[in-house]
């Protein structure tokens, strides 16, 4: 097992918290340093554990940093991890949490000017509805997937240190292509989070006092910051109208159903939907 | 507190189940008297503590009852409330916990024939993705809403008797018309059910292996039985459809911000789904 002399986490809410906690519970990096723009979230996360220093200077945070994991919101990624490279040393390795990966790959594994070679794109199949520091937990990423997105180009070696830095934290490491994790997380994360937002937003207030389990968890993650999702859902916009449409057309055949009373169609309907979540599990 | 001789459970599963332990726990009936038509299962319930004594013989089961309790699916509430009010003393009280109430209400309180003055319906507000009475527990209604429904001609007396038999369950009871409440359940109960298990059905199957908590809280109700929900939609299908057609006039109007890259306009609608949903809490 490697012990990382320093890790560094640039932006420190739940999941670099959380993954910062869960490096130092088990003994995984000697130094964990946070790098924020809050002198008050990093006392907290150094009081939490999460880190064992906080830095206000990238250049100081990153300076001695092995690995350096950008987990800022995904519109402000690419640019992050330009000014890591620029301010670490060459061999540092850089990695990501961005929930989107086709745009912030090109433009860092790509061809052409600002291309970060010793980035290697990830995305850990893990959250909550809940955010900052203080929601951190050491155990987030155990048995969770962590989705790594290498590109032709990218250093056989640096990879496998990222994907054993996941996997030293329990996670398992899924590696795909960007495009191909995109296509997925439109259909399995994005959409389903524009559609719990929308059926929380439609639904009159009037009647919120009458909520149940059902409402409670189909909305759950419409309580998840709406800043950073707008964010995800412009990036992969494509992807998530692509696998809008296909909802809608499901809809339109229940729609169609419900109308003419057909209880065959219906009932299909349900039955698929039961199929697909009981394949999945709790 | 009312203790109850004989108390008739009309369908041994979740929410008969549930009720029958909630009696027995609290020392609430002498007697709980299940009936049902496997006896399989009535011994179930027996040996779960649920019931006290199983009968296939619905005549048996509520020939001494003081209250009867119908839990079946809700196309079957009417046939059976009037079976029972044909089998059972004149004084003995009927309710139901049916999820529609419009549609039974008018059949069994309306005027003409087969009205049975001696029921006043009920809903309540708990369940789960899950049936059967191996699933029953005896807190299920603690803290829940209970919906009555009377009517004009109600007996203020048995009226009273239905909302303390829920309260000593300790739910909270809440009187509306049958047609107010299909009103608000079809907004939070029937639509956001057939969404989720809409959700589930687009999904591609060759995703699902990368489903985190996102979608797994919002598809989580399509996994309860179609069967039973095929009929709770038909019959508050008007109403639901109206909901459907407002849920997608929202999603028109996210999916028009995404296609234009409208950040605030889709901000805006992030931000009344959280506002709606924290309204709520867990």
């Amino acid at each position: 097992m490697t012990v990382w002399n320093q890790v560094t986490i640039v932006g420190v809410g739940l999941m670099g918290g959380s993954i910062g906690l869960g490096l130092r519970k088990r003994g995984l990096a000697k130094q964990v340093v946070g790098f924020g723009r809050d002198q008050k979230i990093l006392d907290q996360a150094i009081k939490l554990g999460a880190i064992t220093q906080g830095e206000l200077s990238l250049s100081q945070a990153v300076e001695a940093a092995e690995l350096v994991v950008v987990c800022t919101p995904v519109d402000l990624i690419v640019e992050q991890v330009r000014e890591v490279s620029r301010l670490a040393p060459k061999t540092t390795l850089i990695t990501d949490v961005g929930s989107t990966k086709q745009q912030i790959v090109q433009e860092l594994n790509g061809s052409g000017k600002g291309i970060v070679p010793q980035f290697v794109g990830s995305h850990p199949l893990a959250g909550s509805e809940q955010s900052g520091v203080e929601s951190a937990i050491e155990d987030l990423l155990a048995n969770r997937v962590v989705v790594v997105t290498p590109v032709e180009e990218s250093d056989p070696r640096q990879l496998d240190r990222v994907i054993q830095f996941w996997e030293s934290l329990e996670a398992k490491v899924v590696k795909m292509s960007a495009e191909q994790h995109d296509l997925a997380m439109a259909e399995i994360s994005h959409l389903p989070h524009l559609l719990s937002s929308a059926i929380a937003a439609s639904t009159n207030p009037e009647f919120l006092s009458l909520a149940a389990t059902g409402w409670l968890d189909t909305t759950r993650i419409a309580a998840g910051s709406p800043e950073l999702w707008v964010e995800i859902l412009l990036q992969n916009r494509d992807k998530v109208l692509h696998s809008l449409a296909q909802f809608e057309s499901t809809i339109e055949s229940i729609r169609t159903a419900l109308e003419n009373q057909d209880r065959s169609s219906l009932l299909q309907q349900l039955e698929k939907g039961k199929y697909h979540r009981d394949a999945v599990g709790s």
